[in-house]
């Protein structure tokens, strides 16, 4: 992994186009006989699709709905570069397709649509969830993306914006191992967070959750009170709840006395005397790609203990990869018809579980190991018989 | 296959039951180290994304967009079960998948759409395509059926209703090759389609495209003739062109003297006796499914002299399958933005140039025959360079 950004540009490009495309789609069935054919085709699957539309619980057990999941993107997001389109955005939702597939083991089908009209695509959404048993909603920008999954909540598959939520899952567990590392009870720090798009809120909320009580969100204009004149509906929101001092100002003011930095937002934020300020023992996870809001080694120069990027060149990387795979494997295992707080949560806690003893440089697992999946799909099949999917 | 048709529901219910379904969605690319996580994803893919965005071609060399196909339905006519709804369609567009994949090599998504709204349908599918490299669009109702394509063809990428087309050049080459067999030229002959539903018109219309001139289409209500009062916008369309004798009247009226029957209607519509008022050496493709329209011995009994049916149990099954997986392959191969009438006549004319020496139980290749795809995908690929996709 010493390649510089240029070679692995040219790498990946190369190996792209060796594939052409990352997925294949293969039969499970036999057709080699002209029986095999009318089982799998006419007549036989006449039958089949009979007995299924007397019973739509039958499309589980007989078709591939229960184990496919769609990946749906309108481009308008695509990793950190922006509104690259549907054409754009499909060599990145093949990608999340193959984790999906090699993780989790879950089927997984790129659909990048032609359309960011939010009504379009909860339309779209809406009458594709007869094919697929859960809807993956990926690199659609905020606000859109709020409004777009909420709306589509009630369709009796799980929708899930891994955007939001699937990061917001791997950072709480990040969290919950960094806090254990420097011994720090999460009812009792103060974190930070800069950015609050889709992710940044979606790890305000789950943080919360899970007990922080003192936390400012800074977007692009600085840090989000209540009454700041500017703020969309997601931000107003989370203003009511978060910085109850009504702290206003850039970074440079709110990292005082901070016990955890997170970062979602862009390069170069800050530096080694901004984690000065912060307090003893502090966590931060600069998670900006390529380039993180402070570099590990900046940031060790301010005293941070615990480092974490979105980088695998550096330790403690914080990568959505953890997350998705087993949360979709676990929802669709169990058929749970939505993925909750408490699965989500849950999910966190079960992934920050599976490192033994959290160390200075090993707060998560690694990107590839698959036990992740199957611990998280355990941990979101459990919350969903315990606490149902309301 | 000697097997009942309970027999069959039962294995084929036990085979799906197994299998869960009949796809698999696999990476073609490893995913053992960090460095093909970086290369398969990020932050190799932003550069592959960023590439595809600035020149939208190379989404059909760097994604899998330019060979693969979505079979699209609402499931309002599935096979000849009638409307089973999205669920109860999706065991047969699996098993189209199945088929292109097996036997066109061609990758292939079912799409089954939870609403039977042809603006919407076409507005869904408008934008799946930056997915797909062609739509096959299956067991959607008439007449909605042929407002769908209509609209759908300038949307960049073939989209070809198969119920139509497939029956159509199938159909066409069975023609063929029983004309071959009894000596008769296809200028010569009356030709007489029970069924003026999709398949019947689309196949009427490709044979008069090759040349036959005395037709007569009847749906339930009897012979179609220009000035009937109950007629569709599509069987108007098609009266004005067929029946110029302005034949009324049932079957066994209309096939008077008739030297084909096409078949695409439903059982036990006729028998010998009607046969025997055909003209010598008659063909019957009877091909309503699972029972024909007559069966091969009483079709025999009446004088016919070359049968087929929709079976595989009988000689000459004409079967869709010989079709849709070489058209699109060919059509996906050499980028035709649409599978024109040009196209699908050549796809028929290669089909029935397969058979060798055509005999009386010897007009199709079998239905598994592997060398089918490739030959029509050459002869899609060289119409669309000779006569372009007008």
């Amino acid at each position: 992994m010493a390649s510089t950004p240029a070679e692995i540009a040219e790498k990946a490009i190369a190996l792209h186009r060796k594939y052409r495309g990352k997925l294949s789609i293969e039969s499970r069935m036999p057709l080699n006989t002209n029986e095999d054919l009318a089982l799998a085709y006419t007549p036989g699957v006449g039958h089949v699709s009979s007995a299924v539309a007397a019973n739509p619980d039958l499309a589980y057990e007989l078709t591939g709905r229960g184990r496919t999941v769609a990946v749906v993107s309108d481009g308008s997001a695509v990793l950190g570069l922006g509104n690259l389109g549907a054409l754009g955005a499909m060599p990145v939702m093949e990608g999340k397709c193959v984790l999906f597939k090699e993780l989790g083991g879950v089927d997984a089908v790129p659909i990048c649509l032609d359309t960011q009209d939010a009504d379009e695509i909860v339309m779209i959404v809406k009458n594709l969830a007869p094919s697929f048993g859960g809807i993956n909603l990926e690199d659609i920008s905020a606000p859109r993306c709020f409004d777009i999954e909420e709306r589509l909540q009630d369709i009796g598959i799980p929708v899930f914006h891994d955007d939001q939520h699937g990061t917001a899952i791997v950072t709480m567990a990040a969290v919950t191992n960094a806090l254990r590392v420097v011994g720090k009870s999460i009812d009792q720090v103060k974190v930070v967070f800069s950015g609050a798009g889709a992710a940044g809120i979606a790890c305000a909320k789950m943080l919360m959750k899970a007990g922080v009580s003192d936390m400012i969100l800074l977007d692009s204009k600085g840090a989000i009170y209540d009454g700041r004149g500017d703020l969309t509906h997601a931000k107003r929101d989370i203003a009511k709840v978060t910085n109850r001092e009504g702290v206003s100002g850039d970074i440079h003011t709110a990292i005082e006395g901070a016990d955890v930095f997170v970062g979602l937002s862009g390069p170069d934020l800050m530096n080694r005397d901004d984690v000065k300020r912060m307090a003893e023992n502090a966590v931060v996870l600069a998670m900006a790609n390529p380039t993180p809001e402070i570099l590990p080694d900046e940031a060790k120069a301010g005293g941070a203990v615990v480092i974490g990027t979105g980088r695998s060149d550096f330790p403690n990387q914080v990568n959505n990869v953890l997350a998705f795979p087993g949360v979709f494997k676990g929802a669709m295992e169990s058929r749970a018809p939505r993925v909750t707080a408490e699965m989500q949560l849950s999910a966190a806690l079960a992934l920050a579980n599976l490192v033994g003893t959290p160390g200075v440089e090993n707060i998560l697992p690694a990107a590839l190991d698959k036990t992740v999946a199957p611990a998280i799909a355990a941990a979101v099949s459990k919350a969903y018989a315990e606490f149902g999917a309301k």
